[in-house]
């Protein structure tokens, strides 16, 4: 598979810039047709028109359309950033905890973690995610301001931070991870006071981030695991490999399958309509657009990564 | 990441001989762990303690060791071939009547088609072949017999043909896959005569390969869905990419988010002990091991495939 | 609780005829709210607005209204009957092959069977009633015709007979319960060709009965297993009092549980619209109304029989 | 069925001395067999080889044997007195909370409770319990003590109390029931704090009673709602009526319909190792012994009263 023109620039390597043009076009009337998340306030309340996209290569370059400098919540991206780093400091031993299969259920049910003894699926549906911040906060004491810092690193960024208001919704209405964290802990997979754990989990969610940022913050996992700007190995060339695949089989809900099927990358979203993507070796990029489809993924996101990998030719597969 | 000496040529690239060598070598204490396919007799009585495997390049070069030349039964890679038939006769049909996720359970639970009204979650488990099956029964007259002939012309090997001993027993003890089809049918997702749907998916799971001929039978997939050797197209580049990305993430039943993360490369197994596996662009492997994990995956040949990703530093992410 | 007038005779006694009467007329509104089944064409034109029901004494006193004399189809009520012939043959043993506890689930579900390795949970599903139609083909020819025999004894009735343009209609639509079949067998508890079995069972399913001559046909399990009019044995007391424990629990599909709560008799029901009830010691009960609530019951049928125990005083509790 | 010699007095009636002697003796060997509760440190530490048993007749007469004198933890047979009270309050609004089916499923599963939305399947669950502690706690202060006060008017008891290192236990391992509490709220179906209903629910557990004080606390609904020798209506004769069949289909967790098919009676088990039933119209019936069968039942305990309804032909069936 070669780039067509006029997607293609006179080095033979995709035109970024043309691309994203043409993309931020053609997902333009799918901007309606998502719902946003509004299970809690300050979330209900962002217009769902909204699109941005941003792709950053290893040499640091940037190409950006729309609103790609506008700061969202990240929501579940987060859960990319916290395994990282949970897996950075255990390595393998955080998979006696936490699976790595595709959980083939919405991401919040219960059923599998019943049949399952406690142990989620993988760490990137919401039960798998309170064990690795139950790993995080057996290791910090603030486990919350430790992800922060290490994602402000990873994006070079040292501006990042909690939207508190955001935070505290999400922990006003968190029954059902309420629910999830006191079933896992019955089964002995939980060793942090819940109310603790769950809190620590709103917080990291809550992080606000824009596509710039996010793509930049993933770019280590195109790298090798290191930072291309300081060279800087975030975790090993095998880790962030694995990871990698945990994104391509686990990264966007119950829709994997078929994300995998349409769009060919390693990728995580977030209800907040972020969407982050990895090209192994090329770059990385992340689009925004608030509008879910009914697996909570950015409807036109999904539609913008499908046409780049098109366009671009740059598909895994 | 870079291939280590001593695996890698003086030209750089992987040096498949001396890697197939040591590969040969480190799984060999494995190979009596695994246990043999039982439910069918002439399945049951294969010697569990034998092993091969085959490179072919797209070059056309074959790198080989151990049986690879010892034809077994290839079992659900046949689902791969099926597929990719119905696919390229009918295109994005075909996803109105299967769908693209992982199923995560059993490969022959009859609970996730309950509740998706008899719309199997993908084509690699059996209840989605059953439905590829009558696809193609719906097309051929004998639909066991256009698939072979067209194995046989994948693998350029017009000598490919039926155990008709291992069909009949399949048969004649058909009684979980002749639930499954009259399930299907229930709903109306099967429309030729369940016995003989059944019949055709025994016959095609029948058929004996070696790891060569497999190798050479999947690398179109490795060459954008054309022959190597022709240049004839199988399937569209798109369909190809698509079919590898199914491939990742159902190939290898309830452990493929297990087999993404250790192996990294899009591949399909048997319960014969057969695992194809496809580096894009570069290689087809075959593997076969008699001996199976509690997955139903061969033991060993999940082994080597992890250890031919680390040598060659080939894995898709 | 004591009978209230205008319900009782002058010996105290509930006046059935006065019942009757009054509940035919409280139903009478309902009768166009239910739903006929219409899975095979010949239930699917039976007129939904008609009703009829039954009660037979101890002492052979026959009370009947509406249309108490025509025949229908008996659908599952057969289910009752074959059991009771299955436990008489073989007592305790048939527990080795089938459950006692309710289904929790709709009456033809395979999720429950997959849990629990083929065993039906009970022998009022359609799953469970196919082991004992297996329990009879292993014991007679002609399993479905040992049947009818015996239900023409039970009822004193030698006219009764299969209606065979209902049975093929049910065999030519057989996939659910073929699928099932296969299903059981391939955990090993069906022991005889499994199209042998579904057809009798189908048979089975088309006998014909009016409500007088159901009621009369139940009544030994109101007399200790005895039949009022002979004497002779047809089971055990102590078999009789299980089947009735069994019919309280799991006779009218997923909503026994409602059922026991709003009527409090042992009954059950079929989708041909008629229900069948006991009232120890005292009579049995027969109602007949062919449009059925969403659980598959009678819904005029369920309605009468509250009203009937609420007149009578007549419920176990 | 008539009682058989020597089971009978000379009146007719069932010699219950003479009876529960012989169920003493023929129960002894079985008490080893059981297996005593154990998640919670003070009901591990009960000797299993205990044994009473307790019959109160309509008229006051108690006949008693073994250990009925000796206090033991109710446990889950407090939800028939929080069921009582409930129902009592507030009729059958309580029906759009809780439903009346059996769950076949462990009794803390928190599966069907995600398929049916926050509806408990019956208030014999933790699941229904919590939910009708829920509705309690909306109308009292102390919603325990006022089912304190209940029990020990119900009894005619006024000593009965907690045992507050019970409650205190069950308290700090309730993470199964905190994550059921959270989860039900999470679909809108409990209202007050979490916290408050859970461990007002682990206090009612705590409540302990003897057999005679359970025997004569569950008279009334062998009476038609009242108590016998007071007159004085509890429920009215239909509501009585109603929770007996309540505790038929669903009093002893996923063993209801065997208890059902063995015993006839409805009943109520705990997992302290008590069990009350109710003969309508005849006396109630307490058993206690602290090893539970693999269904949390009684072990000893539902062989006494299997044996029980044998000699006094007091089944409801």
């Amino acid at each position: 598979m070669t780039i067509e023109l006029p997607y293609r620039t006179t080095a033979g390597t995709p035109d970024y810039d043309t691309i994203l043009a043409r993309i931020a076009e053609e997902v333009h009337p799918l901007l309606q047709l998502g719902k946003v998340a509004d299970y809690i306030a300050p979330l209900a309340t962002v217009a769902p028109d909204q699109f941005g996209m941003a792709v950053v290569t290893l040499d640091g370059a940037v190409h950006a359309i729309g609103q790609a400098g506008l700061r969202f919540s990240i929501q579940s991206i987060s859960k990319l950033f916290a395994l990282t780093m949970a897996f950075g400091l255990l390595g393998d031993d955080i998979w006696q905890r936490v699976g790595r299969e595709p959980s083939g259920n919405p991401f919040n049910s219960l059923v599998q973690l019943e049949v399952e003894r406690g142990v989620p699926r993988n760490p990137f549906i919401n039960a798998g995610a309170l064990v690795i911040t139950d790993i995080l906060t057996s290791r910090f004491v603030q486990p919350e301001l430790a992800l922060l810092q290490a994602i402000r690193s990873f994006a070079d960024c040292p501006g990042l931070d909690f939207n508190r208001a955001v935070a505290q919704a999400e922990i006003s209405s968190a029954h059902r991870n309420l629910a999830m964290a006191h079933f896992i802990r019955s089964f002995g997979n939980l060793r942090n006071p819940v109310d603790e754990v769950v809190r620590s989990y709103c917080f990291q969610c809550s992080i606000e981030m824009n596509c710039i940022e996010l793509a930049r913050a993933v770019l280590f996992l195109a790298n090798h695991g290191a930072l291309p700007w300081s060279g800087a190995s975030i975790i090993s060339a095998s880790s962030a490999k694995r990871v990698n695949a945990l994104m391509l089989t686990c990264g966007t809900y119950d829709a994997a399958g078929d994300f995998a099927f349409r769009v060919g990358l390693p990728a995580k979203s977030g209800v907040g309509g972020g969407i982050v993507a990895v090209v192994p070796g090329v770059c990385a990029v992340c689009v925004w657009s608030p509008g879910l489809d009914h697996s909570g993924n950015s409807l036109a996101g999904v539609m913008a990564l499908e046409r780049f990998t098109d366009m671009t030719a740059q598909s895994i597969f």
